[in-house]
């Protein structure tokens, strides 16, 4: 394993863009491929085992890569998918879940959180659980299936949105919660709307940037980070419908996606 | 084949059940298998040759059964798999984008149709292709992304409900339709809702009703009708999570779905 090899990173869809925006801003001499499951989007509302399945098949992808880190950027494959990628992988992987519920517990001062995502994320209790780990803070939890499909449509803002975030949100804020966590990573694109809703005394902790964080961390740790001068390459790849990902992910990764190719994986 | 075989019906999900629905109701002696691709769930933002793949899939399976007619109760995937199952398949197969075009076609006065569905449906363009094979009707395409997730999460009446209606329909009340197609099986579930901002002046065609109308129809004329005295059975298949179809199907199927198997399809 070279230290000049790609970080790869894999998501159901364009929201894990939001993670790689991160970890470029945060390590800007690291290579990184990119694999976007859009055949199987999404993954919030399907089962462990299915859920399970895809990563497996999108990790052996990105290992023909030589890649020397896998980073699953996506909340529900974190849940299901994390403990039997350490188990069967030799490299280092992390999810999006452990970063995020370390940075809640750090902000949240009444130790009261909030927690909201998709239904897979939530019914799995990940964040609760991990939360817990380190922690006795009490944790509330929000499905906010609506989300996802609102940022896809575009629609980050405006009246309309802002009643679906009063709607799912207004539970937490009854809970007097300080801190909430946005378990997805479609969610950092409704921020200016859950800030307005939420109120300056309630920190918002995005779980793109804390992994990103510890994605560095762990490259420094086990001596793998990049010695080159300037990033090599970005890659990305699909299952299904590379147009699209070119058009909505551009919105999630703040620069225009030239080049998609699309993967057929089964 | 004999008549007492069963029908075959599948969709991406649960929105096929309001075909399936129609079709209990229209034909009381037959006995109906479905199946829904829960695993792939939504086929509405996939390619073509992605829905294709699963509809051939299916299609595998429901002829193992020994189905006499098979019935595509999605429009994305009536759109893109049609023509190819009906020149693979012995049987007769039938979509429900032609029913709901000559249903339309046949209850407009001033030539004015308008089509909502997901962006797949409407980007292929074929609800607009069919009518126009058989009028010169002016078609007017609108794709509300939004519908199908708000149905899933229950939201069928409310104000943001009646705020997203509008927004997306809006556009087609200023091109002055007499007609508007549900071009999605989800889409039956917001009629009320739906009809508020429409007004009565404008007809609602549900393409549900108007397969339910064809298989009678098809069945009769190549004398595959039941000639049984009751009902033999209903069986419920999907690709994932029969759990989560048990619960939210109901709400499509206006009955309790009691039994559901998962079966894997890759």
């Amino acid at each position: 394993m070279t230290n000049n090899n790609p970080i790869g990173i894999f998501d159901s869809g364009f929201g894990g863009l939001t993670v790689m925006s991160e970890i470029i801003k945060a390590l800007p001499f690291e290579s990184l491929i990119y694999f976007g499951d859009t055949a199987h989007v999404p993954y919030g509302s399907k089962s462990k085992n299915t859920v399970v399945k895809y990563s497996k098949e999108i990790t052996s992808f990105l290992i023909k890569y030589r890649v020397k880190l896998i980073v699953i950027a996506c909340n529900t494959a974190s849940a299901f998918a994390l403990p039997v990628l350490q188990k069967t992988l030799k490299i280092p992987v992390i999810g999006v879940i452990e970063p995020g519920a370390k940075a809640a517990v750090a902000a949240s001062k009444n130790k009261k959180i909030g927690v909201i995502g998709t239904e897979g994320t939530i019914n799995s209790g990940s964040y609760l659980k991990e939360i817990n780990k380190i922690s006795k803070s009490k944790v509330y939890q929000q499905p906010c299936p609506l989300f996802v499909p609102l940022v896809e449509e575009g629609w980050n803002n405006g009246p309309i949105t802002d009643s679906i975030v009063k709607k799912y949100i207004e539970p937490l804020l009854n809970k007097e919660i300080d801190t909430l966590v946005l378990g997805c990573t479609h969610y950092p694109l409704l921020r200016k709307t859950l800030s307005k809703t939420l109120g300056k005394s309630i920190t918002l902790i995005d779980s793109a940037k804390a992994t990103a964080k510890e994605v560095n961390n762990i490259l420094n740790k086990t001596h793998i980070l990049s010695n080159g001068k300037c990033r090599k390459f970005l890659k990305f790849y699909v299952s299904d419908n590379p147009g699209k990902f070119k058009k909505i992910g551009g919105r999630f990764f703040s620069k225009k996606i030239d080049d998609v190719k699309k993967i057929e994986m089964e």
